[in-house]
């Protein structure tokens, strides 16, 4: 399984990371991610990392990178589900997450994307991502 | 992380398997689940096995049972994301999930959810779980 599945969600993309990431499946991941994006023009993209008992630099280096990249695409990263302990753990190294939004869980984060991007619930043709 | 994330979305629950469910780790999973869905009255669940690539007589048998408790519950179970080879061996063990329903991409799944449950998009009021 060395794959990170990303999940449609109407107009944004989901993503649990579960595993640890190695280097190898970090470069997929990204490729994944990135070319998800261009693909679907998805908004935003939600990475639930409440999976996470602890983050180490590596990992807070790459969670910054992915906002990075998304948001060069046009979509907004939302970080959500963070447990106090990795929240200490990232200030302590001196990962703040400059220019990634947090939210408590997946519904929160979906509020805050679509209130931030100008869609509004349960209209369908905001919804629909191109593919 | 020997836990699998659970993740609320509007009246459904969200699971993504990633990672093989070894047996510990699916009892810590049906305990979280059952209580997750007694707790917050969910009327579905979804579970995207799109990560995996192969499935096991075990793994099959996991998610029948997991899909039975679930009902039991009154809570419906989706399956979503199988690949073809995971269809293929599924039906080739003799676990063609009786009782489960499946959905090519977890949109589709809410759909699906949305439909059976009688939900409608949009309709706040519907959407909110008790907890």
């Amino acid at each position: 399984m060395e794959r990170i599945p990303i999940l449609r969600m109407g107009p944004f993309l989901l993503v649990t990371i579960q595993v640890d990431l190695h280097d190898r499946l970090v470069v997929t991941f990204q490729d994944d991610l990135t070319e998800q994006i261009s693909r679907t023009g998805a908004r935003g993209v939600l990475i639930d990392i409440s999976a996470l008992d602890m983050v180490d630099s590596f990992m807070g280096r790459m969670i910054a990178n992915i906002a990075g990249m998304s948001r060069i695409l046009d979509a907004e990263t939302v970080v959500v589900g963070m447990r106090p302990a990795v929240a200490i753990t990232l200030v302590e190294l001196g990962l703040a997450l400059p220019g990634v939004r947090t939210a408590l869980d997946v519904e929160k984060g979906m509020e805050l994307l679509r209130a931030s991007r100008g869609l509004r619930l349960g209209k369908e043709e905001d919804g629909d991502l191109e593919d």
